[in-house]
């Protein structure tokens, strides 16, 4: 079956599980609260680590559908840690429609990130035990530590590669991997697939981070629904931007460090920085170390026995992150 | 030994529990985020909630050091829930000192407690296994749940005494019950036990939560260390004002109401307020609602064989809680 189709099916299947849930919880829970969750979770996301969750388990042999419980749970935290990021980066738009933080709060943003939090972490518990759970909250740690590293670093112009990284890790890529993780010991993997499958997710959202970094710039904003320079805006160090300042002549570094630490300059240079960064292959390079990374990704799907249909899809799984346009 | 001895050197060894866990956690995270943990964890709290849960284990026979990890995620998930209250209530002071909102700013406040809260979580999955899991998440599900009624019900002056319960359960209640609940799991209890012991900490919370708000009219400043009357200023439905609005005749009701309307007014009306509140009884009504809960508290113990000394500091506990001037 086709990557793009079983996205698709899955999609559908992981947003019921999470209606039937929401269900149940709203004979006990605020309606106010109930409104929060529809309105912030129901907003067309792909739930691709869901997904990884499910083909996880099965590749390791499991068919058991209480898998999608724990896919749910990777969903929930997932949209726990966007609430709080909407209120922490002030964000009056996610996904292309009006953040729960704006639309409904500071308080309500707050306390509905803390709800699919704990609710997340009991799902996890009770369908994945100890060890899934001690991922998962290893997954939440990390990801506020990258929040420190990078709230710490925000006007460090000299970061390096390792400085991006340690931030993507907990932000996007621990949780990734903590998703494939906990399938895989929802589906009885032994110590080494599941490290396999945790590797593989690791190196996924890395990759998945780079090439969301080069669509701020180069992407097409007709396919990717957004528009361009958001990061240029906020005076993100992202990887061609790393790159850039690193080899850059005395001169356009001069010019990049300028506009960076200028906020009129950095919304009218949008076209000039990505010349620069451009001119120092800083685009050509991230985009190599996507490449390099998914290569890292695909390599302990070997232990994996060849023919498998989950395999097959983890494997298009990457090149779909690599090619994707939006 | 008197109870506030005990209370006192269990403090000391909780402290001491916290300390070397968050020292351990300091080689893997963000200097800043170790520098808000140490400020928000250690200003000098009573560690009631751990010493429940460490009493509740020894209650039910079971000697092992190890439940002082589940005590300290106890602690952990309160001081989570205080540092976002801090920024919902856009709060200036916590126990007297600058609250670490005010002093780390928003995001550091917001991403700080998100830690607390999934290392509690992994504690409890970790020491006390599912079942104390499912009752640790219960419990900040109902503390947000408290939060969007009580959010819900800000202006309404109509409220009784089961919507005031309703928010005391959420908030304070289901967290000091969950905190007795986990410790009888980890301790071995039995079904009628451990529903036991959750009944006495649910009961112990909501009389706590009372007696805290009849210090809020009715305290001694030099005693609590903070001033009266902070609770009228932000016009909040404790019990010995929904009793007096009950009560109250036309004339005093719509005082009552005048005032609560209007910021200004309430900063210069708490004389006349409290004033009204005892004249229908309020202060008076609330306390005995007070001592009433802390029957029900006391009752499951009964359960438990005469003579522990467990035994005996938990009934100690109700009436220190029921007596106590700060």
């Amino acid at each position: 079956m086709e990557l793009k189709q079983v996205i698709a099916e899955e999609a559908t299947r992981i947003d019921e599980v999470m209606r039937q849930d929401i269900g149940r919880l709203s004979r006990d829970l605020d309606p106010l609260l109930i409104d929060i969750l529809e309105y912030g979770l129901f907003s067309g996301g792909k739930r691709i680590r869901p997904l990884l969750t499910v083909l996880s388990a099965r590749l390791c042999g499991c068919r058991d559908e209480a898998v999608y419980h724990l896919g749910v749970a990777c969903e929930y935290l997932h949209a726990a840690t966007l609430f709080h990021d909407d209120v922490i980066d002030n964000a009056e738009e996610r996904r292309g429609k009006t953040s729960v933080f704006r639309r409904f709060g500071l308080s309500a943003a707050v306390l509905a990130g803390d709800f699919l939090h704990a609710h997340s972490m009991s799902l996890v518990g009770r369908y994945g035990g100890q060890e899934a759970l001690a991922s998962f909250c290893g997954a939440t740690r990390g990801m506020v530590d990258g929040e420190f590293i990078q709230l710490r670093n925000a006007e460090n112009r000299n970061q390096q590669e390792n400085d991006y990284f340690a931030v993507v890790m907990g932000k996007t890529a621990l949780l990734i991997g903590a998703a494939c993780e906990i399938g895989a010991v929802f589906g009885g993997a032994d110590k080494q697939q599941r490290a396999g499958l945790r590797t593989y997710g690791v190196n996924l959202g890395c990759a998945f981070q780079i090439v969301d970094d080069l669509l701020d710039y180069l992407g097409n904003p007709e396919k990717t629904g957004k528009r361009v320079g958001n990061d240029l805006l906020e005076a993100k160090m992202t990887l061609p931007l790393i790159y850039a300042l690193q080899r850059a002549d005395e001169d356009d570094r001069a010019r990049l460090l300028t506009i960076l630490d200028d906020g009129q300059k950095r919304s009218s240079s949008f076209e000039q920085v990505s010349t620069l960064i451009a001119r120092y292959d800083g685009f050509l390079d991230a985009r190599k170390k996507a490449e390099q990374i998914i290569q890292d990704a695909l390599a302990p799907l070997a232990d994996f026995g060849e023919g498998s249909s989950e395999k097959v899809l983890l494997q298009a799984l990457c090149s779909f992150v690599l090619n994707r346009e939006h």
